[in-house]
């Protein structure tokens, strides 16, 4: 049977399930990446999980997103995450090295890989023909364990590439093209596979980029072939030997057909507020800018930052102009200094920052209110940028070099001098120190975590009890989402290694008694949770499960969940339950006893869970939709013990 | 008659009062420099005072401390700056250009010139045979304005310097060794002038570095000659056209007289937590630290970034050692990229930051709780890193290079390899886009004012009235602080150009019903305050007596005052008055109504001030300190009004 990429590799890593569109199957994983921010609390989960060492071929953690160290936290952070590296045996890259995805690319990415990381855009190291997926940070610390990845299967979604770049058009207009036409939702449940002749005109580093911003089309991952560039991109990487060919076969088909000319494209820019909201450069022509924006995983490669050092050269950027340059790594950066780009890119006026994720993650260089920002990031949410209103383009670094020098948004067709044709150099600078190589068993034995005072292990959690009988402390309506529930942004995420502390935070937003209420119920007697339809839509965070808990939240009664929340509360031992008949969610108050008598057996033999409201004399019928792993999950107090269970089993 | 430096420059300035030490005198001001953090309030006082020009030689606005631009209120101050510039005829430096001092001395400094800068490290330029002093925001709004800045005539310190320092003993040690022997206040009302045959072998940047730590030791300026070695630096930035020679004449005499012997120093290091807490790199050697800070306006030269390069050239820092370069400005940092010194720092495993201030003042590169950070910064107080348990050493930056490679404090004499030998280059880069020039007139005219939504003019300030009877709010203790008034911090500085924002925070340490009470009474009905010993000790922030002004505060009555605090009242028009009788303070209680009557005429013939306190029918007795300057000033309602008021009579 013919195979495309995406199916040559998930052959070699299924483990369980139907290889359906669709339906959950089981990955091996190969790879992790951790970055600082969500990294603190994988970190804290394996030690909670009882892991000893890393069961992957490699897990990384990266320090590139939280860099600013206004306060000890961050860099009190920075040391916890390099110990734990060490204890685990996992390599670190310490702040400075430069932005995870990249690094990670140069350093451990494999042809044929599975790649796991707590971080939506580590599908860009589908460039180098792995299967590469972001997910929360307890499915990254279940996979360091050396458990499967569960994932509904996907469709593969073929694009066939044929034509090459014209001038002044790069990687970037590809992707931005491809959210142009689909928006940001268009690739929801694919994983978009790239083939055909367009390919031999794209750098492995240029894939990156188009491999990256599949996130923004909310594609599970994205994927490229290793072939002759994989191959050449490896060799410059002093890292031949780990390459292999994975091409899609002759006779290949995929599940959605689709097809780009290279040649056909021109400068591309998403305009406010979504990475979705794309036109031609030319449309939006003319409107003044204040910031120029080079940097981030969305644009990373040597030829990005050259490109635009050559546009520039002995030319000045428009006065007033904020010209930011924002370094992928420390070895990139030796590589533009070499070259003399640095020296072109300083005497053009620009602001040199230290390599890592910086503004793209809204970690400084915020623009000013309300003025046009132009950018080589992957996102423009609004105040992503960190300025509440703010105006943020997307675009390739041409357009944004190009608007560099004429302070408004520029075609940089329009620029009177030649196309630069730079390519990504064959004998980069190779930085060894970029990765601290994991220590060896006995050594890692040895390391203590090292806790500045923001940072708490995390709590025993106990097993799902037989009977709970808990109050009601909130009734909610509908489209709760995990920002109600927990919010994010610089006043609470700072104590996102705290669980105690964070705690203080859940649903504020909604009811700003609810913390001392449950303080009052000492949080061990446990408290229950009413709410309508599409609770805990939004992000991903799993805190907004594990602070509720932590503060002895056992069961959430709704209408309906959002998936990804449902599943983190499942993860973090509380029972998610669904009516049976929804209008009984009218029968329910705050202050009412519930009692689930029996529930280990009920969840196991049955979809069903009868419930009484006591003194109400009402009996009503709630549902559940987990799996069997999930019951299990479940009745062991969350995946923590779950896992925790089945390392010591292992090891006996 | 024989003069030192200092009375040659004061003697072309001087314009009133007796050049006694200890007495005031008047100063005409021929430069100013601001930066962003006080500039942006100096901005409005220049508006509110109606100043249409600056009418100095040269003043410059900077940009170089809020630089992380968290979310919009840094970059729409820096826009807001960038447009007062323009407006008042002001020169600009751009953020990224460059730290203020030393781009300063780069573009503007010229030998025999007063400069007046509202930044205590303003005095760094004393090393170009300037009069160099930090002040308050108003008074450098003063300054621009054209009016004198009134000083106390302090002494001479005269220092002489003899030998040369020797292999990797450098101009930090020198300033360090200064503190050692005279601690942080051994400079008190002096003007340190260095002079002597040791002057040979320090370089303009060297003279930088030891003017600019005078402020550490508390001194009112720093001067050194304008010999051949300024002409040289001047040369090598294109202006040798400013240089004009300015040396002690031979039989020169000092009020206090000093030597060093430079060929006897050795590295130096000033412990935790203060930069007078000196003790030889030996004494410390071997202990661990965490991070090796470059970079600063106490280490800005060329050679301080070139020495440290080649002392880890080839070589890597201990690993887990954050090496954090913060390169002066884009001008230098342009040079270091030519020369090789940068791919020198980035091969070793530095983080390479914008140029700027940086962590100097606690904008980033915080270090982790406990650990021990070296800095070639010049002050170390307790949290200043942004670290509120830090541990930070100030050092030469020989000596944190040396350490940066061993992973604990060293004596780079220990190092085994040879001294670099680095100076300056004769033929730097000159960037000319350092400085915006300041616009024409006429074009200066039609500049508005850029005002994010965190900006907002200042109010008017009525006059002194004639009778004020106001309702006592406050009965405060001894040795209350301006942070006791009003707190510094990452919470209250961002409002710092938002005068009815910054004011809610007044007080509110001792009393937080105080702002409330105040909006009762409609603020415009005014209130007083009364206070014991020492009243507003500490940090000279005019906001602690610009806030409460805002709130209604007329009359201050204590014990006695802290000065500049006392002058701060004074420039925002309110009446500082002490008890004649100390007990009557134990007479005055809250919610007392206080009368004064004829104010105007009695501040103006007499010291002594009668006061009323209704219904109580008891007269009290209460006095002023002010001179006639300050009774002008006070009746118009502050120094905004006086300016405002002479402004307008000059163009009349």
């Amino acid at each position: 049977m013919s195979l495309n990429v995406t199916q040559k590799i998930l052959k070699e890593h299924y483990v369980s399930g139907e290889m359906t569109p669709g339906e959950e199957i089981g990955l091996t994983i190969d790879q992790t990446l951790t970055q600082d921010a969500t990294g603190t609390m994988v970190m804290l989960e394996l030690e909670a999980m009882g892991v000893e060492r890393a069961k992957t071929e490699a897990s990384a953690q990266y320090v590139d997103h939280n860099m600013i160290q206004a306060d000890n936290r961050n860099p009190d952070d920075h040391l916890f995450l390099e110990s734990a590296a060490k204890k685990f045996g996992l390599y670190y890259s310490s702040p400075g090295n430069g932005v995870s995805h990249p690094v990670h690319m140069q350093r451990l990415a494999r042809p044929g890989r599975t790649l796991l990381g707590s971080d939506s855009h580590t599908c860009a190291n589908g460039c180098m023909g792995m299967i590469a997926m972001g997910a929360g940070g307890i499915d990254v610390a279940q996979a360091i364990a050396g458990e499967p990845f569960y994932v509904k299967m996907p469709k593969v979604w073929g694009i066939r590439l044929s034509g090459s770049l014209p001038d002044w058009v790069s990687a970037k207009d590809v992707i931005l093209e491809l959210l142009r036409r689909h928006d940001v939702k268009g690739g929801v449940g694919t994983i978009m596979e790239y083939y055909g002749p367009g390919l031999e005109s794209l750098s492995a580093m240029d894939r990156h980029v188009i491999a990256n911003m599949g996130a923004e089309l909310g594609a599970t991952a994205t994927v490229f072939p290793s072939d002759g560039e994989v191959k050449r991109f490896l060799k410059s990487q002093q890292r031949e030997e780990d390459w292999q060919e994975i091409v899609a076969d002759d006779e290949a088909t995929y599940d959605i057909d689709d097809e780009i000319n290279l040649s056909e494209l021109e400068p591309m820019i998403a305009k406010p507020s979504s990475p979705g909201n794309v036109v031609p450069v030319q449309e939006v022509a003319g409107e003044p800018i204040y910031q120029s924006y080079i940097g981030s995983s969305a644009n990373p490669g040597y030829r990005d930052f050259a490109v635009v050092a050559d546009i520039v050269k002995g030319k000045s950027v428009a006065s007033g102009l904020s010209f930011d340059i924002n370094p992928t790594s420390r070895q990139m950066l030796s590589d533009l200094v070499a070259d003399g780009h640095i020296a072109s890119l300083l005497s053009a006026g620009a602001r040199l920052h230290q390599a890592g994720c910086n503004g793209c993650i809204g970690m400084g260089q915020a623009p000013a209110t309300g003025r046009n920002s132009l950018r080589t990031t992957p996102r423009n949410f609004p105040g992503r940028s960190g300025t509440k209103e703010d105006s943020v383009f997307l675009c390739s670094p041409e357009t944004a070099a190009a608007s560099a020098l004429t302070g408004m948004i520029t075609d940089p067709r329009s620029l009177e001098m030649d196309c630069p044709q730079v390519s990504d150099p064959d004998e980069p600078t190779i930085d060894f120190k970029l990765l601290e190589e994991p220590l060896p068993p006995e050594e890692a034995k040895k390391v203590e975590l090292q806790r500045g005072p923001n940072i708490v292990a995390l709590p025993d959690m106990e097993p799902l009890p037989d009977h709970i009988e808990v109050p009601v402390i909130l009734k909610l309506g509908d489209n709760v989402s995990t920002d109600d529930i927990l919010a994010g942004g610089s006043r609470v995420l700072p104590f996102r290694s705290n669980l105690p502390e964070i705690s203080k935070f859940s649903f504020e937003m909604l009811d700003d008694t609810y913390y001392e209420r449950t303080k009052e119920l000492e949080f061990s007697k446990g408290h229950a949770i009413i709410g309508g339809y599409n609770y805990g839509q939004g992000s991903s965070r799993e805190h907004a499960a594990l602070a509720p808990r932590y503060l002895g939240l056992r069961v959430v009664i709704v209408k309906d969940f959002a998936r990804i929340h449902w599943q983190n509360l499942v993860n973090f031992g509380v029972l998610p339950l669904t009516f049976t008949h929804e209008e009984d969610y009218d029968k329910l108050e705050i202050g009412d006893a519930l009692h689930l008598h029996d529930i280990n057996e009920a969840i196991k033999e049955d979809k069903r869970v009868p419930a009484h409201i006591k003194g109400k004399d009402n009996e009503i019928y709630l549902e559940h939709a987990l799996s069997d792993r999930q019951v299990e999950i479940l009745q062991q107090g969350g995946l923590i013990n779950w896992i925790k269970e089945r390392q010591e089993s292992k090891s006996r």
